[in-house]
């Protein structure tokens, strides 16, 4: 089942890929670098007995990508066997850590995660519980943790909710997964999301939920809507796809434009470019095909070939394309290249014009909460105006979805969604420290989730 | 290069891949097991070396998907060196074989494509071109045949032009390959393609064109159009995405629907749905969510999960489906299962109504000429009338595309194109000892293109 | 260096091999399970730059052999990173752990070494130094520990010295390993043994030796000379094979017999078994052969063959053995199944008499120093007289070495070496509650060093 | 069985590992790179079912060291299915090949293994038998062939008996192999050879006997005695340790020496210099330790560590050799180099000094019949006589074994064993042209039998 389920997360992250389970005595491990598909063969499953089962996939931008890094990860201490896996991205972890190894103590990894477990271990608490609570209280900054016991699982989600967490039920049994798009998998169906700040024990006596934090306004990832989560899913109780053709309706209704053909970057553009079309009552249209073949150890031709880069996943369909005006509607740009590659692309194949629309407004801070954008300096729009990012990539014209159109989209509010990316709004402060120790540890360790590294 | 082109051409056969090379003296072979970036090393590709190269990218269905048959083949003859890459499949490889063994012939792979290298070393033909044409004339069935010889590449396409072959050009050089996606790949330009029945000769003194063939009436495969190529390749001088935009239109004429939205099973379903939708003018939706990352080693779970199968590679969108009447665009239906299992789950999505539309008429006849089809006592469509299909796949309305309609899409006749697993016409004659034998032989080989093997 | 040395050191460890290094700045490592040749590939040599290095050789005996346990372990503490490797066994570690744990402390590995490390980062002394002096007075047991930090290698040897480390030259470089073989490996030269109970800095300014615990008498482990060393090697300022000749002239002394020929068996017997015939007079003969490509992988039939774990690495020369009274000598009697196993092989090639000479006396304690011994129950000698394991593995004859003899041949008194196996005497108590927590923890995790699995 | 039949004879080939079986209907095949360890999973040997089954070990000297050569090669034919395993060297492989290559045959292989298939398969005879006889006709050269088909094992050897083959019997089945060591580690008895000229067929109606060539005075390798072979075995009805201890006391009579010891270069020197020993009344003494772990894949180091080759391997014992004036034997000195390093390295661990002795006479030519053994140019007894030898190696004196001592430590003649690479004179003639193309042959292919990098 957790194997099953990590299928149809493997979008959230491809590194690595692990599963730790529990059959009420011992507590069992398998973890290793690559796909699901890649990781887990019949022997190494066969090695995971039990009834409980945590699972994780797992991305890191930087050179740390090292199996001890991999998730679940296993400790002993004086509370028995505890296995965690991690979603998001903990602020604070290296102010701690620094703190921790003052008082003596030792990290094996370069995991933000394993401070998590030392604070744990540390608690004077009696209850795991008690202890989990103690250490959350610690640390700032974005996460969904699963623990395992040999006798039960603790999900828990920050306060603000950055990550999504959800709830599903089979038959007498709860998951507790990112997106619902696992629980359709594998057939349970969804009951609804751990709440910000809620603790949930799934252990023999069923569900148990605690909320050890006062309750206050969240800061759900409105980027999970815009271009993390599949479409498919439900993401913080609303249906992914839909906030797409909402944020495609809007964006045709912010900046019109006077096109033949509405052509998505797929995938992420797809519903998204529905909605502009049926908005703007133009023909959509499939003008650019991806491969999904694409390997992750690519390697690259030596003669450089001319945008190798994005062609090996990109190509456009010239019937298509020829003698049109386009508008390319796409999810964001970030460093603004591989926008230019497209827009030229789609001129080889004999565009007529080409409208960037962007259905999210510009890109000018980086995320600390568990979305991979590279820094500030190289954020595009951090440097230039719409008008010269426009100039930059090449297009005739280019709009951005503004912030208040993307949140009508998402039907939710800055009191529920952090969009610290685009308004520079922090909800959890990041020192200047904080920042250069960030990059430090990133570089070292680097676990946020995944990002198209493709992405401009 | 290839390895380059053949990322482009990884839709076209996932068990293993391969590339010859050529320096001018020696002939260098690398091959295995696997997608293309499995399978190539930096290591693997520095032992390569050379100006000239083939590659191949293979599917084989049964047991015998052995790094032997990984194509190329390279073989040692009194000619020296060939290596061979064969796009296609051979009706009377068997017959040959068996008179070839007759004859005292070896055989070391269980690949009709071996008979084809005894046939040009039995040849009494001086040059290798002479020598080529002995070997096809005794061949029949579909064939593209890329030859590398330590100073020349050498192509050639059966005389009815089953599947695609063009020819492209970077710079001073030529390319040849199955599809222009490769192409556009590599910035090379389309030309044209390699003809029905031509033999094309690339080496120092450039391209020369042979013609030994005398010309007729073509047979290229329409499938390629309705499922097998890429969207963005243009095949037999057409676009794909266009004959399927065509085709979907005219599939709307010949069966509208009431219905509230147009849904394609993706990807292959995406153009033919557009064009539906366009035509009907009803919604295009994308209710249907595919995973890209299922792996090929997927281990099916004990207590079986209802249709996991399939639900591991799409996932409907509720807020999409639920409520609605589904017009659902597939390109063909096999066996009616897998078919059966996206109705049901449209449904359980809460589809009031499910409407499947088919881009081709009803398969009644398996392929002989290299697509991966079932003997046709598996396929629905041979058992059953369209009505008992509808009922078995639990749809509210069924209706396929008529040969005519489909013609009309992609522009051609009856004469232009091989129909036969709709009607029956085979072009090449296989008797009822080929048919066995080609099971047989199957069973032992199995060469033929990919295909979906999700699909019902 | 570090990788050449780990060649001829295979012999202390097969399970898995590491190498940390150091450029000055920062701290690399490299580890993988197998041989030293599987796992350093050039791209894995590549990745450890530096100008110094330590490695290691690891065996365990228990389920828990996993990469995460392999050595050096590599840390990041308040003093910088870390890598430690380690020979020999700690008798508390389980103790202390439980003590850390109580105090929060998390460990990631099953590995006894691991809580050096633990102890080092919470001591108060300022240098690692004094550090690491806090951490040994702590731990009890046996121990070669070899810390490399980013500017300095530190070696310590326990005070009773029960692991052999020497001390050797190469140019201006020094270099401390287990066994001299490895100093002739890589043309270093012998200088002497870092002594029980000191610890040597080797760093920029050269070569500095601390004594931090006052001398006292040793207990080096005498086992080492008979059985777990290298011939060619020097351990405790002594060469191993003048040992065991020696062992074999005064066992020969002991018990002699009426035999026609000396057989050892291969290849720990060679040297006593030359000994063994030089004081009998007796023609001594390469009766048994060993096979050395014995994989480690190696899969048992499954309609077992008569003593197929002993036939597939021992074989008997029947001309040789044929028809005579055979004197076998071996190093030690484990269990007595193996022991029975060579005999009936004898008798089977022919052998009249076959009388067992032994260079130890009976072995009737496990050791808790770092040799890979089954429990005190599993110890034949533990619960046989010797006349009966005479019996046991029905040998005409059976004479044991005396502890005395032993100690002469290794020119040794009880006051240098650890007899313990033999006599009982454990310089280091062993609680029964550790030798409790020592089962449970060799059950996790198994941190001896190796042992031929096939001896009796 | 035929899997630890291969542990067994893993001295004999460590490039590659193959085992085809038959469960009378249809014929299976599971080869790849390396040690029978690494080979063999069992998933692999799981693969393999049945109840006759041949295998082999392969090794090769030049490139073309790809799996495609490894052996058992199966073909098919109008025969059914043929896998054949080799043991030799085919004198005129390369002519018959060009010569079948001009009748049209095609080569998969680059293995002189492959021509004997193709004779088959051409062969105008009704029965297998018959056709194996009109192939072994043709072919030239030294061959154990051990053939699968679906019902029956068929073994023949070469009628001037080059390489051993023996007969073994276990219950009610017969066994064929190279050497009895296999026997022994199955539990076979050994029963007699195939004789040379026999072909042996093993089917349902037990075995049968042919004899197809007319007897003659038979060539059986010497080489296997003085080298090649295992001690522990029978070949060619003779034990290989009691031959060796011959030739050590013949050499010893030849060439009496004035030494305090006397040392084998092991483990082929060790029954030699036992011999030796005695007949010197020397003492014997294990002088130089061998280091079993070598790997395959030794990364030399850069800075290239003075004779870093031997020392890997072999290392002297320093308080053995010290002051000692040695006589050191080994069984032959090819090039001249390793015996320079070891002479060196004994001096350098004190050796007063060092006398050589070889246990065969000097090799002057080349192996044809399946020992790899370097060209002529590189044979230091081509190029020098005794005494520059002596010289170039260093070594105080060196006396090497008289062809006559040589045949009457192996109790034989010269009609009886082929001693061409001592004595020049071919059994089967090798033409300057033969010699050529068994180069360019070997370039591309080599199938030569192992012998030791190492050896000077």
């Amino acid at each position: 089942m957790a194997y099953l389920g990590l299928y149809g997360l493997q979008h959230r992250g491809q590194e690595s890929a692990g599963i730790a389970t529990s059959d009420g005595d011992e507590v069992y491990l398998e973890k290793g670098m690559g796909h699901v598909a890649d990781v887990f063969t019949e022997e190494r499953l066969g090695n995971l007995p039990g009834t409980i089962a945590i699972g994780h996939n797992r991305y890191s931008t930087a050179g740390d990508s090292d199996v001890a890094n991999a998730q679940p990860i296993l400790i002993r201490s004086h509370r028995g066997k505890i296995a965690l896996g991690h979603n998001g991205n903990l602020i604070n972890a290296y102010r701690i850590r620094r703190e921790l190894e003052k008082q003596g103590s030792i990290f094996l990894t370069t995991s933000d995660t394993e401070v998590v477990l030392h604070l744990i271990a540390r608690s004077a608490q009696r209850t795991i519980e008690d202890a989990i609570f103690d250490a959350v209280r610690e640390v700032k900054g974005a996460y969904c943790f699963l623990f395992l016991l040999k006798n039960k699982i603790i999900a828990i989600r920050d306060p603000l909710g950055f990550r999504p967490l959800c709830l599903g039920q089979i038959d007498d049994s709860w998951v507790v997964c990112s997106e619902t798009c696992s629980l359709d998998l594998i057939g349970a169906t969804y009951v609804r999301d751990v709440q910000p700040g809620e603790m949930v024990i799934l252990d023999d006596s069923g569900l148990t939920s605690l909320r050890p934090f006062k309750r206050e306004p969240t800061r759900q990832c409105v980027f999970e809507h815009v271009y993390f989560a599949r479409p498919d899913s439900i993401v913080f109780g609303r249906n992914v796809h839909s906030s797409r053709l909402a944020m495609g309706k809007q964006l045709a209704r912010e900046h019109p434009v006077q096109a033949d053909i509405v052509v998505p970057v797929p995938d992420s553009g797809n519903s998204t470019a529905l909605g502009f079309a049926q908005e703007a009552a133009l023909p959509f249209q499939l003008g650019l095909i991806r491969n999904h073949y694409v390997g992750r150890t690519f390697i690259e031709p030596k003669q450089s070939i001319r945008d190798f880069g994005v062609k090996v996943k990109l190509n456009p369909v010239r019937s298509v394309i020829s003698g049109q005006r386009v508008a390319l509607i796409d999810d964001s740009i970030i460093r603004g290249t591989t926008s230019r590659k497209i827009v030229r692309m789609l001129r080889a194949a004999g565009a007529k014009e080409v409208h960037v629309r962007i259905s999210s407004p510009p890109t000018t801070g980086p995320c600390y909460y568990g979305i991979d954008t590279p820094t500030r300096e190289e954020l595009i729009a951090n440097r230039y105006e719409v008008d010269k990012i426009c100039k930059f990539i090449e297009a005739d014209s280019l709009g951005y979805l503004t912030l208040e159109g993307l949140l009508d989209a998402v039907q939710g509010t800055m009191d529920e969604f952090c969009t610290a990316c685009f308004s520079g709004q922090y909800p959890v402060e990041v020192t200047p420290e904080d920042r250069r120790q960030l990059r430090l540890f990133a570089e070292r360790a680097g676990d946020g989730p995944p990002a198209d590294r493709n992405r401009s």
